[in-house]
Order: C-alpha cells, then structure tokens, then sequence
C-alpha cells in the first residue's frame, strides 16, 4: 500500500500555501513583494540578541513566553493572561483552527483578503466562506452572518486592499455574531487606529499582531495574539509546548519595551505611501489610499496587464507581489512601501517599461 | 453565547501537554529534569549566530529551510528533498498529526513513551492506542498492528525507559504494517546505533530527530524529519510558512557543518551515564542501562516513594522528573546525565536525603 494514501483527504487535496518569492540574502534585489520593513531592527533589538547568545541556549525557553507576554501586557494595558504567543501570527492562525475547527465547521472571511485563511481552513478540513467585500469595502455583516460560521476573519487593514474597515463595524459584527471574530491586525501600527480598545467589550474577540511588519523582525517570526483568558487556555493546550525559542524571545522584549524606537521609521513608511501613492497615480495607476505599509496599484491600460508589469520589473530586479489567481486582482499590483530611495528606484523601474511600452 | 462552547470538544478534553519545569536562568538550580546537554553549543555556532544578527532579520527567512535541508542532506547522505525542517521535533509530531490524522484515526505507540504522542492524538480527535511494551522490553509488534493505527510512534531511545529497540524490530515492523511508522530518534546519537539505514528500505518510514539534546540546542527550537519525497510534499503542506526563523537555520546549519564537535560532549555524557548507573546502584536504586542522556531509576524501598524523592531534592534544588500520573512510574525518578561535577553533586544529595531519612 502506497503510504501517500493515509495522507488526510483535505491535505491531499489542497495546493499548500505559496508564500511570496524570497531570494537569496546576497541577490540584488528591490523586494517590494511581502511587505517587509525596509528599516532595520533598532540597535537596542540587536544588543539583546547578542547579549543573548550564550550558555542558556542549551537549555530549553520558558514556554509560555511568559516574559513576552509580560511586555506585551505592559505596552499594550492588559493582562498577561490576555496574550498567547505564536511563531508568527500564522502560527496563532493555526492554533485558531486546531481550536475551533471540526471537520465541516466553517471559517468566513471578506475576500478578497490574506489567502492563508481559506489553505489554513481547508488543511483543517473545515469549510471557508469567502464573502465578497461590499462595493464601498464597508464589512459585509449580514452575509458574513448568513454563513454561520465559527471563526471570522477580518484582516484590518486588510491586504492586498489596503483598506481599515470602521471599528465601529468591527464592534458590530462581534455583537451580532456568537462567532469567534479573530481580527488581524498584522498592518495596524501604519493605520489611523485600532481595535484593541473594543478587546474588553467583546468576549468573541481575538486580535493578531505581527513583528513582522511595523516591528521589522520577519526574519524572528513573532506574533501575538489578544484574548479572553478563557479562550487563551484553550488556545495554549494546541501550541506547541516550546514554540518560540530564546532568541525570539528575547527580541521581542526588547521590541515591546522599545516601540518608541520604532516610530520613525513607521512615520516614514507612512510618508513614503502617500508619496507613492501620488506618484503611482501621475503614471497612469489606479490607487486607493491604503492603511498599510503596501498600495494596491490597477496597472494603466495598455499592453501590460498585472502579470507582464510583475515580470518586466523582475526584469529590472524589481519584486512586487501579484496574486493572478484571483480575476478581480488580475489587473493589480501589491506594492510594499519602503525608503524613499527605493521608492525612486521603483518609479524609474516603472518610468522605464512605460518608456519602452 | 459562551465563546468556550465554541472550542473543539476534543480540545476541551483534553488537558494540555505539560513539559517539564524550566526555572527562570538566574535560579540556582541543578537542571537534570528534561535532559538538556550540560554543555555548551561550540564557538562555531555562537560565531555563525552573531555574523547573522544584521539588518536582514527584517526579512523574512527561507520558507522551507533550504540551507538546513542542504546540510542535513549532507551530513546524513541523503537527499535534501528528503528532509522537512521543524521548530522542533514537536513541531514535525505535530505535522505528522495534521498530515494523516481525521478524527476517530488510530495512533498507537508503546507505552510508556514519550506522553506528547497521546496528548497530540488527543488534540487531533484521534484515538490513541496505549501498546505496552513486551515484559522484556522488546517491540510489541503484533498487538501494534491489531491496533490498526495509521500512525505509529516508536522513540528509540525510549523516553523514559532509556532503552532501544531492536532496529531489526522496528524494520519488521515496517514491513509488516502499511502505517506511518515514526522513528522518534532524538536520543539516537547517545545510542550505539541509529535508524537512518533503514529509511531507503521502507517507504512508510518517518525519522525524528532533534537539536535539544546531543546538539545543546533547545533553546533554538529545531527539529529534522527524514523521509520520502512523496510524504515531505505533503508534510510541507501543513508545516507553517515560516516555521524556522533566520537565527535558529543558521545554527542548524552550523551544527550539521560540524557535528564532530558535539562528540566529545556526548562521548563524555556516555561515561557519565555508566558512572551515575553504577553509583545509583551501590545506593540501592534500581537502574537498567540507558541508550541516551539520562537513566529511568527506581528508588530504593523507604519511606519516600518517587514522589517524594522528586520534592526531597527539589528543596536540595535539585530538579528531577516525576511521572507520577503513571502507576507504572511512581516509584521511579528520570534523571539527565550531565557533567561529572553535576553528577557528583547530585549524588551528595541523595546520600544526604538518605542519611536523613
């Protein structure tokens, strides 16, 4: 008997997720492509980690990144029983479907949105609901309501948009819902606000952080989630039990008792999008204004459409992100905002192929 | 609606996996209850660790682990395709769990063993399968097939009996079940043989093996599973998107690129471990001899029972592991070996408990 035939139905039949290209380290590129931070970590990060390799990493890191969650609670005003952390927030997306998700039970989300929802959901044998986003990108309440889901996902900004659907929605559908509402808030720090003020007033919700984004630490895979002590007891009995090692560990607190530092480069991003934005649009590009550190660009009419424009910049050691799967994206670009020199670099790239056109 | 009534019954009921005590690093305590190596990881892999402590930690890692995939590939002749990275061999049980178990799907191992199996199963709404071990400690081989599990868990070295089956058991194993048999090896190299020259034999063969213990590091969280082609496809499908952050690659990478500077540390816990059997003996515990990093002890008749044993030399602030929830196992200590002084100092304090007792 072929061992390949005792592999889950739901695993055999689903594609893995693909994230986007990352090349090698010492390759030339402008990687505007998964939203990286173009900013390195501050020194203060970088100390603590060197200070942190020694003797200590034969011995195993304390579990429950208690120390993490002690600096989260202090940074952020909760209780340290609030937060789980995960290896990523992908890994506490994970631990949300191990969690809650039975064979048949469904997960629903606004789409389009981070497609890791709907690979994670079927892996789990669960079924996802993909609910299009309503024609202003307001929250599509009552159809999401309508799937009787128990998990909703509600990436906010949301990618690839680039939108922050009103917290006030936020707020609505956790009434209305007896769902677990997992609000993603891997963009939030580059939006206008946030939604752990709601955390309080709704026993159904979760909310994710990322480092990887406004933290600068994609590399350390570090994220946390925020939650009724309840629901993290339960969230821990399906993390792995030594999930984020020692020097993750230690990065992160000494990003949480140093957020301060990371600010600038935070402003700068954000100049940096309104710049891009505006830039994007003398070209030709249709674009919204955006809540994240990336902009959803419609590529000008002509003979490029989404595809060829992400191939040609390749050509030019450009990397952007294009999710031609899905027909309404098929004329998009994702494009990571960074310094503002790479942002020039991007717009010669771009003057170029328009030249050549 | 209560948000908890929303968590998978299998969760629910299950209590979580309860890894050993990790002290906090600045308490004094003599550390021998979950058989860390007592020696440091070598200067290489300090060094590769500070070179990789640069600005591209704001970058994402390689998904899939490449470079580590490439030097196990290496430094075990096989091929790197044959070989699927985890935060930890935990990290691949899991995987495993995820890639073949639907609830009501058997997983059986010998019993006792390593507790994570029965507790991961259980997660998973699987059913676990309990096969004692036969009286001589040799491969139940038969009752594991009756079990019909789909997966079948066997740790070689056994945790915490410390014995190691017959390979030519495991191999008749292999042939006789169309399971999953996985080979928990992460013990293997304080062993007098190990299971990797089977794996070109048996297709349904998965070996486990982990950096926690003749590696030194636990702290980095890496684990390596060799396997076929065909299963690690699938495997990948369900292992996070970045499960291995950019640091701990990097000391896998070094580790696997000079793993004969771990020898001299595991060739000195083998001396340590002949020495500390013998010693317990002449003290009237009861020790069988051990493949891997620590000894299975049964105290001596008296009035203290392993459990007391356990708490007794805690207050000497020495740490052992007490598994009492097994009768089996209540009146027996699992000890790490550990540096000669360390040994000697552990057993200062049983002769103190037992000229007090």
């Amino acid at each position: 008997m072929n061992p390949l035939s005792l592999v889950r139905p739901c695993v055999a039949a689903t594609e893995g997720y693909v994230p986007g290209e990352q090349p090698s380290d010492d390759q030339p590129v402008l990687k505007l492509n998964t939203n990286e931070n173009p900013f390195a970590p501050p020194p203060v990060v970088m100390q603590a980690l060197h200070d942190a390799i020694n003797d200590t990493l034969r011995l195993y890191p304390e579990p429950t990144s208690r120390s993490v969650r002690q600096a989260a609670a202090a940074a952020f005003q909760l209780d340290a029983d609030h937060v789980v952390v995960g290896n990523g927030s992908d890994d506490l997306l994970t631990m949300l479907m191990r969690t809650f998700i039975a064979p048949g039970d469904g997960v629903a989300a606004p789409d389009p949105s981070y497609t890791l929802y709907a690979t994670l959901t079927r892996l789990q044998d669960g079924v996802f609901h993909a609910v299009p986003w309503q024609e202003t990108l307001d929250l599509p309440i009552e159809p999401l309501l309508a799937t009787g889901a128990k998990l909703m996902m509600i990436a906010r900004p949301n990618a690839p948009t680039g939108h922050a659907v009103p917290l006030q929605q936020v707020s609505q559908l956790c009434t209305a819902t007896s769902a677990i509402v997992v609000l993603d808030e891997a963009y939030a720090d580059f939006a206008d606000d946030n939604g752990l003020p709601l955390l309080s007033h709704h026993h159904n919700l979760v909310i994710l952080r990322s480092f990887s984004k406004s933290l600068s630490l994609a590399g350390l895979r570090i994220g946390l989630g925020f939650l009724s002590a309840a629901l993290a007891e339960q969230m821990h009995k399906v993390r792995d039990s030594y999930n984020l090692d020692r020097l993750a560990q230690v990065a992160a607190v000494a990003a949480l008792q140093n957020l301060e530092q990371f600010q600038p480069a935070v402003q700068a991003i954000r100049t940096e999008r309104h710049f891009l934005t505006l830039e994007l649009r003398r070209r030709g590009f249709q674009v919204a204004d955006s809540q994240a550190n990336f902009v959803l660009a419609t590529v000008p009419a002509g003979r490029r459409g989404g595809q060829e424009w992400c191939s040609d910049l390749k050509t030019l050691n450009i990397l952007v992100r294009y999710f031609g799967h899905d027909p309404r994206l098929a004329d998009k670009l994702r494009i990571t905002v960074a310094t503002h020199t790479e942002m020039l670099q991007l717009l010669a790239g771009i003057d170029r192929l328009l030249e050549s056109n």
